[in-house]
């Protein structure tokens, strides 16, 4: 008999979730809004009519369980914990409501860890034990797999890339620090230091005209030969770089793999971001760590990664 | 019968080694230099006649196998390459070399994981699964150890938060790059720092008449009151605790464990660090982390973390 998982990614907008085979098909999958319920059991009794209702389609005994991807899914306990993206104060204990009401056994990880997991099972992190993922949405999330395990550190929390200070003192973080990575590199990042530009900088830009930047339109006017968005892409690939390089000294990973919105802009990011990578790396290091983007399609990455957490 | 393993920490200037029993009691040692041999060949033997003289005294079949410590000792290869403070250059197959001089199995890597074995085994680190070890002598190393495992990286060289770019474009090190946080926080950062600031600075200290500052001294002035030399204890506690914060992170671990020379001065060092790492860190792992000396005495921790490798 084959036997399937389910993939259930909770963003703060959408909720993605799907079916998905041992050798990382997905069989069906569907969407619906995070947000627009009264309370967290609402939430979970509308998701899991629609999860049981799919699993009539191939058949509920054949589940073998369910693997959910959540910012600040914590895998120890089972929890969602003050996750500033969805809108469910304090710790919501997701598993266990998932669990009793699919009747599956249910585990959670940050989505970030998802995609670690989805990357080494199905993508360009196929058969690798050391590899650190870096998803770059509106914020940069990562996870760390050192020894084919992926990393949750003592209290299941470990692989905050994103908070690493890049630059002392430098800008203000939602964290309430400074300087945070991601206040820099990611779509909202690299927008910020756009906005900055674009007041203290006179030279002419495509990206003056519009009335609202987003790293969408970085990307569009950097593919067009537009010098500031270039420069953009630089400066954010030279902070990555610079950081990713910090990174290799600590887990001396075969492979960084990059995911998500702005790492779409493909080259124009990953060829500064591995060019300042290699300058700032320590020597035994140099030439040995591959940067590469995710071979995951963006619409199925996120359930094939939480329904990998399953099996 | 009860069996035992060979323990070898091979320094810049000795080379100590032991017979170590299982329950981590040391039941011989001994040192010899490590420099003043013509060839590498020459010093393997001079150490392996005094290793097979000391495993007679316990029966040479009851020695499962021996363990090295040694600078950029590489657990996957075997060897020691490029280190700075040994008198080889180059790759050499010490693994190899020694195993087949005493006819025993013999695994390698380098000192401050095997400082992290001997503390998880033995010392501070006891049944903890995810921690961090720092060693803060000439310079500075460090062994990550999560999901109980060391942490050895894609090619063995994991850990070398040493070389984690403390202060952007700061100090020279001797990778030849700038910054690196062993330049700041270790026996030879903290006199750095000294004698900068004996140069720049006009105030009294008791560290003005000595004729070559030592870390020692410094110890020493700052325990009797010396201004200067406490406020070389707050700087240094201070780039060491901001870069530890990073470095939890990223592998959220439930315990960093210092140990070495710098080490030694215990609270003067311990106070300041746990001050700015708990203000540096990311909101979600304050006081969540422990900052611990090492607790294994010196002299044996070496032998012991060395001897944790064989078993």
């Amino acid at each position: 008999m084959q036997t399937f998982a389910l993939g259930i990614d909770i963003g703060g907008t959408n909720t993605v979730f799907g079916i998905v085979n041992r050798r990382g098909e997905i069989l069906a999958q569907d969407v619906m809004p995070t947000t627009g319920y009264a309370t967290v059991a609402a939430y979970i009794e509308a998701l899991s009519a629609r999860l049981l209702a799919m699993m009539e389609g191939v058949g509920r005994n054949t589940i073998i369980g369910a693997g959910v991807g959540a910012p600040n899914g914590n895998y120890y306990t089972g929890e969602v914990t003050n996750a500033v993206n969805l809108p469910w104060e304090g710790s919501i204990p997701l598993a266990r409501l998932l669990s009793e009401a699919l009747g599956l056994k249910t585990t959670i990880t940050n989505d970030a860890n998802a995609a670690a997991i989805g990357e080494m099972m199905y993508g360009a992190a196929k058969g690798m034990k050391d590899f650190v993922m870096v998803t770059l949405g509106t914020g940069l999330g990562s996870g760390f797999v050192a020894n084919g395990q992926l990393i949750y550190g003592h209290d299941g929390f470990a692989g905050e890339l994103g908070h690493l200070i890049a630059v002392r003192d430098g800008r203000d973080c939602a964290c309430g620090r400074k300087g945070c990575l991601e206040t820099y590199a990611s779509a909202t990042g690299i927008v910020r230091t756009a906005e900055e530009w674009l007041e203290t900088r006179h030279d002419h830009s495509a990206l003056r005209g519009l009335e609202k930047i987003t790293a969408k339109a970085i990307t569009e006017a950097a593919r067009e030969g537009d010098g500031l968005a270039l420069e953009l892409f630089e400066y954010t690939g030279k902070i990555l770089g610079q950081c990713l390089a910090d990174i290799v000294t600590i887990t001396s990973p075969e492979a960084i793999i990059l995911f998500g919105g702005l790492a779409r802009a493909g080259n124009l990011l990953l060829e500064p971001t591995k060019r300042h990578m290699e300058q700032a790396m320590l020597g035994i290091y140099k030439n040995k760590v591959a940067l590469l983007p995710s071979t995951l399609p963006d619409s199925d990455a996120a359930i094939l990664g939480a329904s990998a957490l399953a099996w």
